[in-house]
């Protein structure tokens, strides 16, 4: 087996839990994403990386970074001889809440597919990518790793066998993605979680879960915007978070329907499906940050249907 | 305003939570409903009770039984002087977690509405509903009230303002319910439910409450089947039904691919999309209960769609 050409796969960022659908939601942004350029070897994983932002320290050994360890794990399932060489161009940031490791992950896992006869569908890439992301983020869960993959809203049951539903879209879903300059690790984030829910929050938190489900399979911005609330791990981890309440309230006065934080943190994210009032709603979060002495960068987004994909 | 001819009308048996979406999920099912009969009068309400089934004791002082209680709420809704005289032919067993007075409050409420003008929709017709399900079940849960009006899986969040949304339905699915001669109240059975839910049961549960959502929206009887398991409510409310784990184990033995606990018990479902098993997993549901010396009676069944209707 000779080398190969390069070819080029991008993986979206990702919104871990949307809300209140802590480990089993998630969903796929545009405008950011992390980009692999692989190509066939004789044999082993070799990687660069690639950082698109300043200050990033990320790990270009193989089996640290989950771009290799994805990368690995997909050539075990296809069960090849040969090996790969990554160029991993990170564009997401680090410890932001937006899936990073899960992205890299994904784009690996289906550059791999791609140079290796694509015997796997993106649901059964979704094993080996959230393989990779346990081994950093110290758990099993594929609440970024399959909306990386598949696009759009996902649904899954992150316990063995690995059970994953790709829900659908929002088509006039607008985000305003706001990640201030702050790194939060998602290991560090889970040891702060309650122990246990009230059986009044939990019921709470189900409902709005299933309420956002419904949303996305009905594309129903409205249904989602009134149940993009959550009352067990929003509170706990916008401690986290200098400035949150602000934030959270300034874009509600600008006109957002929602606010909630992504993932572990600390990127917040508001809804909204009015085009004109995304820039006042960045603008009052972006003020807000500043306030309490924290930078931060903002994009407009949408929902990203297609995931990883060849470009 | 004369009195008028009497109109008939039906609401179907429901099963609230569908397994693990506790307060959240419920299904309307065909083949048991109760009946009412319902005319304009000048004034008041007035009720009779007629019970198909012996020895069950039910008032008939429309401000205690949850038809009255509907008709009056959904009279003042509309905001006419009229009375009216109803006739409930009571289909449903009570206390059997099939939503006995909750097709009673959706046939009355639904009843009054045909009756003076049909000015309510459905939707709005589940608010009187569930204030009369209030009064009788001492909580405020439209889980039962949304299906018997609207038919198929409704997903409810029931804090005011009640916000309740039709999911769909599952045109393969089978449902084998099987009542145990067994009276549970649902306050009691409310009593017992654990005051907190540790956070991997939190997980799991909402994860399948919104993977059995995504599985009414999408038609998806696999689904559905994969994801009928409650770690939160079925193990506290089996240890009021009488050889309940005989009664799931031989289901399961007998081709279903899940049991679970309709409500707060004690009826029983078995699901399986397989005409042809449906009869032996009744038959081994039956002779379970039989071995413990309950006697217990069984329909096979599916989803009714269309809910409250004229008959």
């Amino acid at each position: 087996m000779n080398e190969s050409e390069f070819i080029k796969v991008s993986a979206p960022a990702t919104i871990g839990n949307i809300g209140p659908g802590f480990d089993v939601l998630g969903l796929a942004i545009k405008k950011l994403a992390d980009v692999v350029e692989a190509r066939r070897t004789e044999s082993g994983i070799t990687l660069s990386v690639e950082t698109l932002r300043e200050g990033m320290e990320l790990s270009c050994d193989p089996d640290k970074n989950t771009a290799g360890i994805a990368a690995r794990e997909t050539l075990a399932i296809l069960g090849v001889k040969g090996g790969v060489d990554l160029k991993l161009k990170k564009g997401l940031p680090l410890g932001s809440g937006l899936g990073s490791s899960a992205a890299s992950a994904a784009a690996a896992a289906f550059a791999v597919n791609e140079l290796y006869g694509r015997e796997l569908t993106k649901e059964e890439l979704i094993l080996p990518a959230t393989q990779a992301e346990a081994v950093v983020s110290g758990g099993f869960f594929a609440d970024n790793t399959a909306p990386a993959l598949l696009g759009g809203a996902t649904l899954t049951r992150s316990c063995l066998p690995l059970d994953v539903t790709k829900i659908g879209s929002i088509s006039d879903l607008i985000l305003v993605v706001v990640t201030p300059d702050v790194v939060i690790l998602t290991r560090e984030a889970r040891e702060m979680l309650p122990k246990d829910v009230s059986l009044e929050n939990f019921v709470y938190n189900m409902a709005n879960t299933s309420l956002i489900t419904a949303a996305f399979a009905k594309d129903d911005y409205s249904l989602f915007a009134r149940s993009l609330d959550d009352v067990v791990i929003e509170p706990v981890r916008a401690s986290l978070i200098k400035g949150y309440a602000d934030v959270k309230e300034n874009a509600i006065k600008a006109g957002a329907d929602g606010v909630d934080i992504s993932g572990s943190g600390p990127t917040v994210f508001a809804i909204t499906n009015q085009r004109s009032r995304a820039r006042f709603i960045e603008d009052a979060m972006l003020r807000s940050f500043k306030a309490h002495g924290v930078s931060a960068t903002a994009v407009i987004t949408e929902v990203d249907t297609e995931g990883s994909r060849v470009i």
